[in-house]
């Protein structure tokens, strides 16, 4: 694989406060110290499309934001993404950034939300897989729906093989984790971050949740790169159930692409 | 009305370059003379939508980049919109936007595309026909349908009386007046220059037509307002048909939003 091509030097400065805290954030800043610090990042086209069509990989950033992106990582204890990113793209999902500060290469825990558990029939070929086994990467968790698990005790014994982590959890009546039962979950495996990339549906889903829900944060940052490019109608685009402004709002202009940092606006969660 | 906020200073060589020649283009630099100067410009959220709800007003941009499109408007003959905007907004089409080194303000001409002549229910009670009568913008060229123009020639009468230039031309298979012939047509009238505002229809088809054309760019010029805000999926979205790349990208940084300028890139036109 090819070494990413150096971080832009203004990035990090830019970064820098929408980034988990280093040490646990306490009650009086507002943050559910019960929850990890989420953060929320993917790059888009004008048009708001992550990818050209369902299952399509497709490039729409500049290499810039791609090292911004496991810089990003770097800064993160998880890494979580939807099982239909992993079926579609056969993500790495590890950190390749590397401070040269540091010695070693952080190692961040990949998460993926998989009902279902589809990610068996594809594990043993996957890069997550190569990555882990190779050191360079951690086995994942897989979040699990708790009848499924029960229906299928093999997927206990398959995940122990792999030393892959699974939580079951119930899910609400739409088919659905509920978001904040999977961070608290999460937050219990000692993940005080968790950065979530993808896909459309793990995004709409938690932005969507973010405008609903009364009290609580569960987006700490959102961090979106919008590459010059229209994908089209039939395009996979991302876009949350419900008006949501942003505060603390700022851009950074990259060589093609522009990169917007904001934290969700309060008021939203009362209106 | 209130008056504009001041012109951000750094926006005018930002913009420059995106703007329509102050002489005529001569075929060596591959524009079409016969052809006015197109640029397409609108304000849109994160999530590519220009307004919350069909036919809702809705505040994407900040201030200043209202002021932007009042400049941009200065540095143009002709300002085109379809009816479903004229209907929806009640848009005063004029230009606010003076130059400290000029005596008076840019007339510019409103272009209202109308197959139907929908204009003339509201056109009596119009911001539209009150700025036109204050001198303080021009009476609008609206663009009908020539078999609907034949069928009431009581429109005829409507628009001398109220100084509406006509302009009528056939549609396609689509029912769609052809870009081309819209843009030949509006050159005759000796604007050189034509700045494209919205709805979402008029952008979609003119970007999806951009994409399907095979020697003509007819957008010369792409300025989008990206404003911090997520208006969800019951908005009114712009993604045109198919996938269209930029060349010449460059992003400007306001107070809260970020504009981007582009051409359209020649390339896709023979993919």
């Amino acid at each position: 694989m090819a070494p990413l091509s150096p971080l832009a030097p203004t990035l990090i400065p830019f970064l820098d406060r929408y980034l988990p805290p280093t040490t646990k954030v306490n009650s009086e800043t507002g943050l559910n110290t019960k929850l990890p610090f989420v953060t929320l990042t993917y790059a888009q086209s004008l048009d708001s499309r992550i990818s050209k069509a369902p299952g399509v990989q497709t490039v729409i950033s500049h290499l810039e934001t791609k090292t911004m992106t496991h810089y990003i990582r770097s800064k993160h204890d998880a890494i979580l993404i939807g099982i239909g990113t992993f079926l579609a793209d056969d993500p790495g999902l590890n950190c390749r950034f590397q401070s040269p500060m540091e010695q070693k290469v952080h190692l961040i825990r990949p998460v993926i939300i998989d009902p279902t558990f589809q990610l068996g029939a594809k594990y043993e070929t996957s890069r997550l897989r190569k990555t882990a086994e190779e050191g360079l990467g951690l086995p994942p968790i897989v979040v699990v729906d708790s009848l499924v698990l029960n229906q299928n005790p093999q997927i206990n014994t398959f995940c122990q093989k792999h030393r892959i982590i699974l939580i079951d959890l119930d899910r609400n009546s739409e088919a659905r984790f509920v978001w904040e039962d999977v961070f608290a979950e999460l937050g219990r495996q000692t993940l005080n971050s968790v950065m979530v990339e993808g896909g459309a549906s793990i995004i709409e889903s938690l932005l969507s949740c973010a405008t609903s829900n009364e009290d609580t944060h569960l987006i700490n940052s959102l961090i979106i790169t919008i590459g010059p490019v229209f994908l089209g109608k039939s395009g996979v685009e991302v876009s949350p159930m419900n008006e949501l402004r942003l505060s603390e709002v700022n851009w950074w202009k990259g060589i093609r692409d522009s990169v917007v940092c904001a934290r969700l606006n309060k008021q939203d969660h009362r209106s």
